[in-house]
């Protein structure tokens, strides 16, 4: 279905259009979602040598831009990965619809029936870094939440995701969602994303997702509300009474499984104790994994290879294979440590001590604590959401692996016979 | 109980310390709150003199700058008002503790128990204007919700806040509270405001309450996520199958029992055929009440003594007996003059006409949307919430009155026994 026939090319109109098709979006039933997505699917499939057309194009400006590997990985596709690109709509169509939702209902004494229903947030501003696997997960969740979306990816992706939504578009042709509900800025200038940031009279929040970097700029620029996902700070905290086999297994896992995402681990904190006792184990277990150590003095006494740690290792993500490792003398140091490097996404504690784990899980301000399990476990997927649309971080509205009821609001409906106060 | 002895001037250790202290007050038991509470109850009514002097010196200073009589009506403080307070607090303290409540939990295939439970935000900012309830209200509500507050009142009230707060710090050094979760910025200059807007490693969200100039500036100066609350642009649309009793009785009700809150409506959209047919009891009605009435051109014909409409009435909030009536030739032309001017907090058809209303309820984007009733129920005492922080009119976190749990955010703790991915 289409509701402009004109091209639009500035900013204005798309994020107009968006609004609009997002009035006609949102009263849809979950039939007409679900089929729209599975439409998708299949013709991402059906279309899958002009993505990756499009995608070559990227690789080989990232190749004459010298981008790293693990970059370049990130941006190529292949057949394989849009079929699974396509199974994942398959999987959000098949997730429960929260639009409707009666959420709490009730009855006042004067008869008027109230009830809070759950409902679209209207049109979401999805900024991005280069992962055109994004396009699609951002898009499949937006549209069965109800939800309008506006897609700026990162510019060394520009070609591929601009192909992954022309197909998306020739696809809700053939649907009773509106094609303009997905809307690409097919632009890299700074000017016309600083434009987005503060178009609030048509988008209702903004969703980065991506570094750092890319979180600060939304966070410091965007007039319209923010949800922040993403940067991660990570500690596993070793106690004077943790287990070592658990200890060491958890450690390598959170560091090492997939070192680059937000979850992962960055910094061990080390009760004394347990070092003195386990120096050995550790140096082993850090040496057989190739992890770089940046430690206070202690640990360069302790562990072979190890290096000073300066400020900016406390507060950096490596997102690959180094860490930074501070002893403590006690649990409080460990806490305080937390306090002021943490990015209050995903803190654990090692420990058989159950006093010692619950003043962590209830005094270590995060989106997720752990006692006695890696850092890895906050993920939609992991924890059984289905999909994400990113990690918040923040405190307001949704907090930690956000799912489909994260692009929700409510609505109180109140139905009387002439009630008036 | 009290953290720090020296008498702190300076913005940034108030909110330091308040930063401090929220982390005692976060892990109180529901019952150490609750004897908190009935202990600054108690005080307030015991120190009433003292308040009442105070307030004294704000009602002389209201006289010299000749503010409002209603302005001067909600700063003024008697015996009974402060026993009011006392109660209200005393009511917070009845209210069920939302903290540690567990909103879910499950376990995965692994053994990693998850539970998703409800912990303070930390440190709320109240920014508002000249009624000393608020400064009780919200300091209850802050309190019972495990939260440190740092409160920042309008200059007019200045001394009775001050007062207010003295009392219940000398109340809080008998508790299990910190006083210092309690911190009022004794200070009118705009300096000290901006830096409130920005403390954003101390306080975890702003609140503002009062007219829409202070809520903007907030909003706009702000790098602190804001709940926005209040302003309430409300509309009653009288469909053409209204039935004339209750829609007058519903239009008298929302524009003059209280028309100076935020969910007392300011224009009436009303059909051409139901006006045709009902010109005369419109007219008799609104004369009846006083209201001076801004319409388009059919209302001034239509209705004696009316004016006709500029651009501004459809804005405006006149939070008095006046009102702004349109014609419409259909539902569709109400709902779009209600997306065009509405400022999303309450809105209602007066119809007889159920698809009318669903269509009504369904497309207008507000956090109350109402059928056949006043609009005047969109208020948490109204609701049966108890009391409530204010009335949010933004779409993330919390959508339309906010009691306890808007003062909330989740936490997930995981306990496990050594699981990895």
């Amino acid at each position: 279905m289409s509701l402009l026939t004109k091209h639009h090319t500035h900013l204005e109109a798309q994020t107009l259009a968006a609004k609009k098709a997002a009035k006609i979006l949102g009263i849809l039933s979950t039939k007409e979602k679900n089929d729209a997505l599975h439409v998708l699917a299949n013709h991402l499939e059906k279309e899958y040598k002009r993505i990756l057309e499009a995608n070559n194009k990227d690789i080989e400006a990232g190749r004459d831009k010298e981008y790293e590997a693990a970059f370049m990985d990130r941006l190529a596709l292949s057949k394989e990965r849009i079929i699974e690109f396509a199974n994942g709509l398959r999987e959000v169509a098949a997730l429960e619809d929260p639009i409707g939702e009666e959420i709490s209902s009730w009855t006042l004494d004067n008869g008027l029936k109230v009830s809070n229903v759950r409902v679209p947030l209207g049109v979401i501003g999805m900024i991005y870094e280069a992962r055109p696997n994004v396009t699609v997960d951002a898009t499949g969740l937006a549209l069965k939440s109800g939800n309008a979306i506006v897609l700026k990816g990162g510019s060394s992706a520009i070609h591929s995701n601009k192909a992954i939504v022309d197909v998306m578009h020739e696809a809700l042709e053939k649907t009773t969602i509106p094609k303009e509900a997905v809307q690409f800025i097919n632009s890299t200038d700074r000017k016309t994303t600083q434009q987005l940031f503060t178009k609030k009279e048509h988008i209702d929040v903004l969703i980065p997702r991506g570094g750092g970097s890319l979180i600060k700029a939304v966070v410091d620029n965007a007039t319209i509300p923010v949800l922040e996902t993403g940067v991660g700070n990570c500690h596993i905290y070793i106690d004077q009474e943790a287990d070592a086999d658990k200890a060491l297994s958890i450690l390598i896992n959170a560091k090492t499984d997939r070192p680059a995402v937000c979850n992962a681990a960055e910094t061990l904190i080390v009760h004394q104790r347990w070092l003195n006792e386990n120096k050995q184990g550790l140096t082993d277990a850090l040496k057989a994994h190739n992890i770089a150590v940046h430690g206070d003095s202690m640990i360069v006494d302790a562990i072979p290879g190890a290096v000073l740690a300066e400020e900016m290792d406390w507060e950096k993500e490596y997102l690959g294979l180094e860490i930074a490792i501070k002893t403590v003398d006690d649990i409080d140091e460990a806490i305080q440590h937390i306090e002021d490097y943490g990015t209050k996404h995903s803190e654990a504690i090692i420990t058989e001590d159950q006093s010692s784990a619950r003043k962590f899980m209830s005094l270590v301000d995060a989106a997720a604590v752990y006692h006695n399990a890696s850092t890895r476990f906050t993920d939609g997927g992991a924890l059984g959401f289905g999909a994400e649309i990113g990690i918040s971080t923040q405190k307001l509205h949704a907090r930690g692996p956000m799912g489909l009821s994260a692009l929700t609001t409510s609505k109180y409906c109140m139905t009387g016979s002439g009630q008036i106060r």
